[in-house]
């Protein structure tokens, strides 16, 4: 049997999502606690990587349960929530096709970016928001996110993970790309059919710049326009600490 | 001079507010940001010590900045905030009579203590608020914290710091008592011009024991009435996450 389990997770206390030889990670408190329930070890297929400090309401992953396993979806939640640490929870389980993939189903994906222009960042936001010192201009804001709506070459917007060869597709289509203000700030809100490594970051770092008159809106547009001309890349990548994966959309 | 500063901070990572020779205390790191500022060894006073895992959004300390210091009140936020972790801030500094006390010159403190019934605790409340797997009753819930208004002898709430003499007063008047509904809980409220040791906690613990049907209301109120004829106390401690200290009050 198949399972997807929707998980939520406070990105601040981990090494990130993805399994690493060291550091504690999302993905390997997940796969043990799932070895606990099902006494066996267990390997869990993600929707997207999340980075060091980057949140989860909504990411996605799945799973095959034993073949002598007959445990009911909707009893995982308890059982691997006492398991896990409270900043990380299961927050559904349901079955799915055998040939479902949290990856390679998903229809689209939607981030969110919280920016604070709070005075003093309040504690309880640490590494829940970008503090930024500086106003910026929503108008050239709202224009820079404009940018980025519809398919385009984001080779500009990619980070390289240390393996050139590793990404060659550098084709993304944003249907969403847009803020709303909040009381002490911006929540930017972005949705594709796929992210490249770091791209939301690269894309919210570079409309921050705009939004600040660091960046003339000309230069952003070309960097998005004709990627294969540009010798330069987006100037700043954004903290990973307003960043939360909000949900994966499947058909 | 002396200087009086707001102090907000996330209780999550830390031993409690007060000093403490093995642990990190939120008073250790503000008295070691002091010195560095100041160069020279720093005593603060604290207007109501927190427990571990208890937050405040307006801790109030005073100390006496050296004779030959003429640093401006509004230059200690920054210096202060770029040497303290960020989940403690420095919201604010001013100067005050050299007779101010952050204790003994309140005039009241307001707590909130937040209670969450969802059915899953979302990784980013774990740590600030109390998670309750039962439902509980509103009315129950108000007509409880009614009886904890006005002026009452609060033995039957006060946690015994482990030197019994150390308490011997236990009258205390509490101005406000109550609740407002949130989307997934209550958040309750708490005025009073002075809390025993853990008192908020106890107080929120037997009411939400009450609302819950787990404590008659009759029991609870004899508590606060009659509370030299009671062989029982308070039948419950709330955890400390859910508990802010929020705002002390001066004349």
């Amino acid at each position: 049997m198949r399972l997807k389990l929707t998980i939520a997770y406070d990105g601040r206390p981990y090494a990130g999502y993805a399994i690493q030889p060291n550091g504690d990670t999302i993905q390997a408190r997940l796969e043990n606690a799932l070895a606990e329930v099902l006494k066996q070890p267990i390997r869990v297929h993600h929707a997207g990587r999340t980075d060091a400090g980057v949140h989860a309401a909504g990411q996605v992953v799945h799973f095959d349960a034993p073949d002598g396993s007959s445990m009911n979806p909707y009893n995982y939640l308890p059982a691997l929530n006492t398991k896990l640490p409270a900043t990380i929870r299961v927050m559904d389980c349901e079955e799915v096709a055998p040939d479902f993939h949290a990856r390679f189903s998903a229809i689209d994906k939607t981030y969110l970016y919280r920016l604070s222009l709070a005075p003093i960042l309040p504690p309880l936001d640490a590494g829940l928001a970008w503090h930024l010192p500086r106003q910026l201009d929503p108008e050239t804001l709202q224009t820079a996110l404009g940018y980025y709506v519809g398919e385009h070459d984001f080779r500009c917007f990619a980070a390289n993970r240390g393996n050139e060869s590793e990404e060659t597709d550098y084709v993304r289509r944003i249907s969403e790309a847009k803020f709303v203000e909040q009381a002490d700030g911006y929540l930017l809100r972005f949705t594709g059919d796929g992210f490249l490594y770091k791209m939301v970051r690269l894309l919210t770092g570079s409309a921050v710049q705009a939004a600040q008159g660091r960046l003339r809106l000309d230069d952003l547009a070309e960097l998005v326009k004709s990627p294969a001309s540009q010798a330069r890349k987006a100037p700043l990548c954004a903290p990973p600490d307003g960043l939360t994966l909000l949900q994966v959309r499947y058909a």
